[in-house]
């Protein structure tokens, strides 16, 4: 199986600010480690950042013929953009929706998920777990579609 | 690592009606999986079923000086329930909400969820899997919060 | 055809308190006339009441086998149980949503039911007489199904 | 008992447009079932269509010295007319409301009734049943009013 | 006088959880004072608790013919339990709502009580003490309405 | 100076119906007096009423040439009609708005006017007063125009 | 009869600023006027002013013993004052509320008056003419009161 | 192709009041110019004007049997008009909505249509020319629809 | 402990207008009251009352170094001072806020306090008694902050 | 006459994917078209696409002074984008705004648009037929604007 | 250039109360500050406090022949005073809104501001700064504004 | 002391569009302005400006080392973007939002700032002079920080 891991705004920042909320990981260590555990699933994992919500809609264009799945962590554009919703639907990818804090929890604006709703689930509040909670998500649901497609 | 696992109203009907959406596998056998699962993650459950929400906040209260962690499918009650919010914050155990179906992608008054604010994160949209994933979510919480406690 | 009359938190003081509105009748008096006027529509009911939400969810569970079709009087919980709602989505029945008052005349909270949308019609504000009235229209709703179906 | 049933817009389509929803009977041959059905409860109907909302409230008003009772179907200007709720209330005759379809389960707009506060009860979902239903309400209500007036 | 004192979800956590914010008395010793101080001032006291909205309700119905007011502390069922207030205005008797901290300061969804319009008034924000202040309301309240009874 | 005075819907029940609240004088017997009180203002008045929109819509398109100004009581119709709205600023003539009963002590729905912004100003609350009020209140602002422009 | 005039913030301005939208003409120069019609008209009325929310509030408050009823423009306080409205009420004098402007045709917040549900009526939109028009209203309503009375 | 044009409330005062936004042609001329145009494209229109939205509704009612597509401009009832939603969704034909001013660019009560969602399409804003592109745009899609249905 | 009693507007009128709903005590002889049972308590209180917002404020600003606590009864500004919510917290005293009448269950617009969220608690409902309900509620609060303080 | 058409995010993808809604034509197909359509009218267009909002904004700037005209297609980007709004207005040319399908059909979010105010005019629902009405649109409207320069 | 300060209620404890938030200073100290920093300006500046609204508003209609500009911190007034605002419009002089604090950082209800709508524009958050920043941005708009009206 | 400036969308047209309102400057014009009036207060500006949001979240991400506060012009991107909001706090530094206008005398979606709640202060209103002002507030701040650091 192969998935492509979308990393939203800000998030390359990580390790470098706020390092007593987010702590002393950079994105690429996170991601290095995501990719090892991907690894152990029998995953293939590709990572991408950016921080411009237009060329994150690129690449999720992009994904369709090459990916079997999505995990996104479209951060604050989670709340606002239509557009990364019109992508991800549009692809065709089962998607999983994560967030290192439980934004259930935070600001009231940062409750509501535009993107959430063409995802198959989300998973909020574990810090960089929540990339491997995802990729494990995925590995069932997507077997349970071949299985059913076949 | 002791976890209490609590199921809210009409999931007793689960493997029994509209089977078509949810499965035919009956509660008390996913409950059967997720304690195999648990055992094989070294978590000990114990699982607890009430369509009656008052129950549901005794058994929380209860569970306070029994388990390490909570993980809570608040069913229906998710989205009106200021009695589970103030149970679960007033015991003190995380708690990790899960969702069978992906409530964000549902009516609008199942996206916003009252006792979300007060547990350490929600995973939402996986089928029977997220009760798997909300314990694996919790090993490494809890494993963390006991390394800095000591 | 058999069908279960629900009746909801409250409704155990009919007769006993505020009978200058409700009347001098008690529930059981009124349940002895409603199970005499089904008797001649050739129906046979068997009544339920309870205070709490949740022994109302279970009952209805348990009811999806047993019956053909469900009234409920869902009183004060008509406007905010969900898991009621559920509860009658889930058990497959058509259910007929009564209450004896015109809750549309009344205070504002009053004027939206979280349990009409999954029942087949709401009958409101002509006293006791609703429950017989909720049957006849389940009678011609039922035999009509059921010719449907044949 | 004389009661003068209104029809709103719309309604002159029945049986020719929608049928697979609102069966093939016309308007015409459901009035005249009512009719019959009134008969046997002894009470003499009178019925009128119109799509104009002018047109119903100079009908409602011209009923008053007449009519013992009114029933009513305002169709689309359930949602939005006050001078349907003027008319009911200003002719001073017991009103009964009535759906063909179950409006709480349709759109949102469809949920809030203008006309129900002023009308002693509302019928909803039961197809064309909903007028018999209404005679049948309208029959105790009225007979209880003369008792109480004698 | 005899009054009723009626406890609502959580509260039989008192003194053994969140004992910084709370104080490490429980349910019971402040009951024992509040019934200490009742009879100082010639009130009897009968307390209950329960976490279910049901219970508290049939508690209500069956109080109306054995006390003369009743003192509630609907705690977390405060802002959403439409079945309570039913309850309340239903028994008739004269009642106090009471709340351990200031409500009125704490999240929005506390700040509406759907249960205090049908109380004859509201003490929020002084501990344990509202108990015996509600007790001193309820007692020249229920003098002035005999007075003006005979 | 021309005034066209029109009445909208349920006027014409007037002296008919609610007379404890409307009083016994019909519309015909109001627009008798108007009439006198605008002779002696020097004014001459010509009246209408209609209980449909469309029908008060054409007469204030037809107005347009043949009056200096209106006078108009949307009854029902000022909360809702944009019709109405549009005719009046269409017409281009001053016009009046006025209201038997003080619209802004009633039920919300009628505190706001969708006709009011469009006219050059409102009288609410002094029963049939309001016409001869409108009269004296167009003389001198038709004057002030006439002289503004000569 | 005796009517005191009570005018609210900023109208000691009038004639002075803004001129070319309210007119050369002080609050002075059209009390004088209103004096003048009101003894036409049999009317005794004494002008107050104040920029102060409770002075006005103090000032009704002292005219509950001395008038027969009220005229007030409370200018910028019509949209705010809830202790108008008590003083108003509190004091029992029918009162008109007036406008300069047609406040139903400006920002949005000036569309709703607190105080106008508790005053007998309100006229807005006719310059310094609502001054005159008020004392005609008033004359025949408190003529009609006194006549009911006696 | 047989195309039914209805104009609603208002429109029949085109080229009589407000030219300067509106220009001076009359809905006459229009419709004498949008006849041409059809004409040219192979297109028979019948033209039809009412400011009564139940004659409108009747109108489309009667439309049915008789043409293959509709062009509404609802005017003012637009934003309002229930009825005839549910006549333009009744009726079973193609619908256009057209406007002769961007009603985006009005006040905020203009921009939602409540009709528009049972049309196929929308077009605001281009003066008379929107009847012509209504018409261009219905050729295609009903040429299309008849193609897809042979 | 010294206590400053703040009453805010038209409570001059107290037993001198609606009587029957305010009893026929004047604000002086129902502080004269407040200060007897104050005396008994061993508590010194000074009185004010004013009209006006700015003044109130004013005197709060005054009473910081003073007074121990403050109980104030704030009438209409409740629902709209910001500058009384700046006052109190400004002034850094313990503060009780008391109503006479039970604000929740009279408009909807009196339901929400902007003082309270800066109280310590709010007494509503009980007539006059809420003074010395809240000179008890305070003597404990207070007593309690010095022997913490100690 | 130059036109400048724009597309926004995820418009890349038409004709590859959701083709059994969009249908299987790439954009570039599309524009080929409308290139012919618009040369046909006279009209030498230039397309551009991006999902990036702030690349649209820009190249809007740099058209104010090559084009006489826009035609935009916002997608997803219409119900948020202020910068766009900004930009349309910024530029100072007269701009059409085109959805391919009917967007006052879809999600309530889909139903405001940011950009329209600022439009001309919008064409809504039409696939891809909404380039060439546009076109059509802004040749009258442009040529009007000329001719009334000159 | 003369120029007058307004201060609005409670901030003559600035220096008195919750020093660590706003600092030692008391604001007869910072207006001599603003004094002296005004004299450096070439700008003459009178400074005026009241905690009353009405006052306030009086000193604004004074100010309007007098000085040639406004500086106001409304305080409390910000969020609620209609009457501020007209004070501020109908004076006519240029007025810079200041706050001490960040007031979009602070609770909700502090977000929104009813005055800055008619000032020539706002600064916030740097306290006592705020009033020099003011100076020095009506310097220059008052002296082009010069410029251009010479 | 060095201080970014970014400039948000659209700002690159200054000066060549809309002249008539943000006057005939470009913005390299007033960033030199800029540039040299910091120079004067001993601050080294860097400036910045991009049409799209991502780009703008990423400048301020990089300029978290080089910089000691930022000055921001969000443009349109104030009212919605959370990306931006989410970089500013967590590049810690201290920032000061500008608007050339008045935002608050805007349409209502320009008066609420996303960003402003993370940022010290804001100053709107005065044309470019903004910039200087915000660079003045900085000075200060900023070295009162380091003050209190020391």
């Amino acid at each position: 199986m192969n998935v492509k891991i979308l990393n939203g705004p800000n998030l390359a920042l990580l390790g470098r600010r706020e390092t007593e909320i987010y702590g002393r990981r950079s994105l690429d260590e996170i991601m290095e480690t995501v990719r090892a555990d991907a690894a152990a699933l029998g995953i293939n994992v590709e990572c991408f950042q950016s921080d411009e919500e237009g060329v994150l809609v690129g690449e999720i264009g992009r994904s369709a013929d090459r990916f079997d799945a999505l995990v996104i962590n479209p951060a604050a554009y989670t709340h606002t953009s239509i557009a990364l919703r019109d992508a991800i639907r549009g692809c065709g990818l089962p998607c999983v929706e994560v967030h290192l804090s439980n934004i259930h929890a935070r600001e009231s604006f940062r409750r509501e998920s535009v993107t959430a709703p063409v995802c198959i689930g989300q998973i909020a509040g574990f810090g960089e777990d929540v990339y491997r909670l995802a990729l494990e998500a995925l590995r069932r649901t997507v077997r349970q579609d071949k299985e059913a497609a076949s």
